[in-house]
């Protein structure tokens, strides 16, 4: 490219933030993380592998195991829940896509961003071709969860704002840390590495709503899969490509400082502080104060979802913003159905994702129970603050019954947010019913013990067997 | 991904940008096409196949090669000048890397692009898989240049000066026209291929220098033909993708309108208006006319190397801009040499791509008569404008010989610029000097002897025969 290098631009000296990306992802050993981290990667984890488990049935992964068995390749990596090996950068485009396609991955809500997907769909492809150890699959797991969520949190909200995808985006460069890791790249390597990375990058938000929204999550795998690859064979990339002139803070970023990614590296990890929010339910996660409203009322008071005369869920417009389907047509705008995830908790006392079905959109019964519930936006709800950092999603549920008595209840903390973490066993009843979508009671007891004793794990390939059939 | 959408943009009301796009690319046939373009057409594919011959010994596609055979895939599709067939996606991004790594690729000065790299590399892939015919490609080669280019004119150059590298984002688009055409997608899909194309555009400025930056012209490549594959298996992106909210003209065009893509579409043909400079030499488009000066007052005065006291050459701040390597260290940097380029000329009559060499720019002789080249930044020059459109990247070239007498001459046109264009015979010689540096003379007259003739080639997967091995 020549005639676009006229266009001077005045150069903003930087801090070498890409060579001490680099550092710290080469230097950090398992041993440098901190218990608590560690366990709340691995519940990660699990809730990752789950939600790829369930999500693997869906059509867009499926195309693509189309596509990548119509390419043909060696098998090496465990395409999973699809039956077949593939090679690596396969493996992780569709692994990263079933991972992110029923929307139900755990969020940094905070410095908004998916970081899971990528991240384990890349490191798993890589650690299965690698023979790596659950040591090392952990480690990755918290190195790319770190680095993208803390780019992240230098850019918000001016990035997502814009446009950008950024769990296809920021998701590019955490699969590449957690790749790069895997492959054993020396620090010039994953300079390399995270250089080509950001000539990858991409993604755009409007492609949520289609294919293309989980596309991203796969590419990101991907993406970070090849990069990382590329670099160890000698590829190079921009070593400086974060605060390079045309790199990425200035183009992605608005020109943010590097100082901010670089502060926190680490310390502490994003896995502790603000925490990630694995997700209860199978929904949008501004439905989730609502649902659980509706759940707590109904366990306390006993009433049937025939007993309901009225539902008014109260909200902040961050949450009618995104909820925006009152008579959702299919199961992808049921997730952003306020009416109908509330409907479901009414009649089911649950919501999980084998009821999210396009039959139960439509079913009379359901849509009776919807006609019943009303959105409000709150001003109340709204001077809680527009951003999530203050609070959430907070939610007020007012429930009249039919016999005129009424019940109400205020929920600011969703479920499962770093303040209000899942038990073990809560996060195992989430992964047996992903889980179960694909795999036999005895490959789900064998996954859930090998990721329970996950740093003792010798060679992660006995896994990605069970979880590939 | 929920998070980010809290994060609320008005939205702007625009014309359905991306459905006109996938008309057009679908309605439009060989027949369609004047006459002057499909010859424009045939010029520009012969130039691009030489430059992805030349390339292909390049470090950064043998790389490439070595990956993709260790991934493993069907032998498919032709790798151009590296001995074997791989799948379509692999095929497509070795071979855009090849035909972006040596810096030689037609270009769009007044709309700053590179078009054909990608546009050829992904459809000379499709084309060999679906055995499409010569008059298929041309109509496909005219389609990707003019999508790609007219969303340039678009956007630029706020969007080339943010940092994007155009050749990798633009020639996605680009790509993904040509093989959704040459896969004979109906408009409903070319429309899911354009939102599954935006969800993979990426590319930065920043890797120039670096491998990455032909890596753009390869990725670009591959994405077009993965868009189109998957939209053809069912894959849905985003069918306004253009004009959408968070979609490409609000992201990486600012905003944009989609009214400047639609409004001269075909009418008329980037081929025919701006039009497209093929590149004369192996240099940086902006030390071209500096050599054409060079070569002209050599020729016309008759002296040697050893006869000049001093040349200089009064350019643009937009030349002097690239040109930054006065004393280059290797055969990348001395593209980006006035020094280097002028005494190349001087000593050679010519500047041709065997002598860029890392030995050559360390060479004494050279580095001897380099000393005596001066570049200014010409207060007059600048007058002439920044903006290419205005004038491309004029120059005043003066050479005094050690004899006392000095010649002078202004060269504002480059060489083969639209204005200038080459004859079919002086794009043979480019041609064949590209393509000597794999390919045996026999195959290089029946490779030209099929794309001077293309049009009447009933099954293009012949010639891709030929320039593979």
């Amino acid at each position: 490219m020549k005639t676009d290098g006229d266009l001077e631009e005045s150069r903003q000296p930087q801090a070498p933030v890409t060579a001490k990306l680099a550092e710290f992802i080469v230097r950090t050993r398992y041993e440098d993380i901190p218990a608590e981290v560690v366990r709340l990667a691995k519940n990660s984890f699990l809730d990752t592998l789950g939600i790829t488990l369930a999500g693997s049935v869906e059509e867009a992964p499926s195309i693509l195991c189309r596509f990548a068995k119509e390419a043909g390749s060696s098998p090496v990596a465990s395409v999973i829940g699809k039956g077949f090996k593939s090679a690596v950068r396969d493996a992780a485009l569709i692994n990263g896509t079933s991972a992110d396609v029923i929307g139900f991955s755990d969020i940094s809500v905070v410095n908004m961003h998916h970081p899971s997907v990528p991240v384990c769909a890349a490191m798993w492809a890589v650690g299965e071709q690698c023979r790596s150890t659950g040591k090392a699959l952990i480690t990755a797991h918290v190195l790319g969860v770190e680095i993208s969520d803390k780019i992240s949190a230098a850019i918000r909200p001016g990035f997502q704002k814009k446009g950008w995808h950024p769990l296809a985006v920021l998701g590019t460069f955490g699969a590449t840390a957690a790749s790069g890791k895997l492959l054993g790249l020396d620090v010039g390597q994953m300079a390399n590495a995270l250089g080509i990375a950001a000539q990858e990058a991409s993604g755009l938000r409007a492609t949520m709503g289609t294919m293309s929204k989980a596309y991203g999550g796969g590419r990101g795998a991907e993406n970070g899969v090849v990069a990382t690859k590329l670099a160890q064979m000698g590829f190079t990339g921009p070593t400086d490509v974060f605060e390079a002139r045309n790199g990425f803070l200035q183009t992605f970023g608005g020109g943010a400082g590097g100082d901010k990614i670089l502060k926190h590296l680490g310390a502490p990890y994003e896995f502790e502080s603000p925490g990630i929010t694995l997700k209860r339910f199978p929904t949008c996660t501004r439905s989730h104060n609502a649902i659980q409203g509706v759940l707590e009322l109904k366990q306390k008071h006993a009433f049937s979802a025939d007993d309901v005369e009225s539902v008014e869920c109260s909200v902040t417009p961050a949450v009618a913003d995104l909820l925006k389907y009152p008579s959702p047509k299919n199961k992808f705008e049921a997730k952003y159905s306020l009416e109908f995830c509330v409907a479901l908790a009414l009649l089911e006392g649950r919501v999980v994702i084998t009821a999210i079905t396009d039959d139960r959109v439509n079913e009379p019964k359901t849509l009776a129970v919807m006609r019943r519930v009303k959105m409000v936006v709150s001003p109340d709800m709204a001077a809680l603050g527009y951003n999530p950092e203050a609070a959430p999603f907070g939610c007020m549920v007012t429930i009249k019954l039919r016999n005129g008595v009424a019940h109400t209840c205020r929920v600011d903390k969703g479920p499962w947010e770093p303040a209000t973490p899942p038990s073990w066993d809560e996060l195992l009843e989430k992964y047996r019913s992903c889980a179960e979508v694909v795999l036999s009671r005895e490959k789900i007891d064998e996954s859930i013990d090998i990721v329970q004793n996950l740093e003792r794990a010798e060679d992660i390939s006995r896994l990605m067997d069970i979880v590939h059939t």
